[in-house]
């Protein structure tokens, strides 16, 4: 009857072990994942909108609060990967469940560069303090932020719901995002123009706002992921961004 | 004698299935991975040369190559993620046969980026080409990718061997790439408050010098997944870069 093989394996398993006992333990695993990558997800959110705050108002506190907070992040992101790992060794999962755990490592390395992103923006707050920012291109960094923001937190809302069809949505969702990066991204070349004492500045400025774009590429990635863990499968067609072709926002887009 | 609990089951899978029969169809879906990831490695250096001497010569034929090698690389990782899960699944790997193929999950990962990283510089040659770029500055983006792509090149040369000292030691070599670009970093700065019709076509190459400093980060990240392949373990204590601080480097510095 039996032919060997994982699938036939299982099912001895199953039979050796009460599977409800597996599958408890197994759930309780799955569940710390979930809950320590929400954890990851708040905390890189917070940390960049703090970075923001801490951006516009010249605050070095709460830059370097930032700072800090990003080795947390990090020994998260590590943290769940050795249990993910543990996870697969031990429990061996397969399909859906393999896709949950593959999932948790993909989404923690998005979060964790997420926090990365903050920590720079954090870093180039004494750089761009001297001169201080004109009030409009604060506004402009404020406005990108919270494009950016809404997007992370509304995906990691998708995530605790696991649906694809959500996914998808946000997907779309990055377009917004890029066209107002571009926008800054001229206002900025502006100003260097105008006076070059803003140049050095605005530099910073310059890769911040780029810090924050890529805010909404991180949260484009986990959805594809929530996607993938829900239907073992990628998303159809390219990301909406690479319709553009030729324009100033494809050619500054990361990918 | 059977507890029960993974281990017996393998135990139990080995005696009925012949070992030898499963290993080494495992060891050519690992031997599969290890070449894909080769392969990836070696298209995305070339991306990266090709992308800098597009750049460097206002070459847009060359720089669309670039653009369209991405896509190949693109499908490269995609294809290899699901290698990898499908392999999970199927052989459920234990200790250094599951942290090779979790391991080739993250080196592709950060091959796409690298990709990803030529591509955008090469996106960046046409808004560069109007105004050229000055001899001098050429010669900085080029000696910086140089020593960008040499990290590569040792890296993807160290994962065949799958030596954790060498890993260990491509790690410390970071600091050369982040000084050169710190360098490169206040050139560009200079030649916009010289002449404003250098500012945007100098902005466009900061952001080639920030994408080709990454590439040395993500030759440190491969460096990292090697060791941990190797070893089980991550390489101790933090990258030498962040003993720095205060310094324009730390600033500039992504992580």
């Amino acid at each position: 009857m039996i032919r060997g093989g994982p699938l036939a394996t299982k099912t001895l398993r199953n039979w050796i072990m009460p599977s409800s006992h597996i599958t408890s333990a197994f759930d309780e695993e799955l569940k710390y994942l979930a809950r320590r990558i929400s954890e990851m997800g708040g905390l890189a959110e917070q940390m960049c909108g703090d970075a923001v705050r801490a951006l516009v108002n010249s605050d070095t506190a709460l830059a370097q609060k930032v700072i800090s907070d990003d080795v947390i992040l990090d020994h998260a992101e590590r943290e769940i990967g050795e249990k993910a790992i543990v996870t697969i060794a031990k429990r061996q999962p397969m399909a859906a469940d393999l896709r949950e755990v593959i999932g948790s490592l993909r989404i923690a390395a998005d979060l964790e560069r997420v926090g990365d992103l903050g920590k720079n923006t954090a870093k180039r707050v004494i750089a761009v303090q001297e001169t201080g920012i004109p009030r409009n291109l604060a506004r402009g960094i404020e406005h990108l932020s919270e494009l950016a923001l809404v997007q992370l937190k509304e995906v990691l809302d998708v995530y605790v719901t696991r649906s694809a069809e959500k996914a998808e949505a946000i997907r779309e969702r990055d377009e917004e995002i890029d066209a107002m990066y571009t926008s800054l991204f001229r206002e900025l070349l502006t100003y260097m123009m105008e006076d070059p004492r803003n140049i050095t500045s605005c530099t910073h400025l310059l890769f911040c706002a780029k810090n924050i774009e890529r805010i909404g590429d991180h949260a484009t990635n986990i959805a594809e992921t929530i996607y993938y863990m829900a239907t073992g499968s990628q998303p159809e067609g390219e990301r909406p961004k690479d319709d553009r072709s030729n324009t100033l926002s494809a050619v500054l887009s990361d990918d």
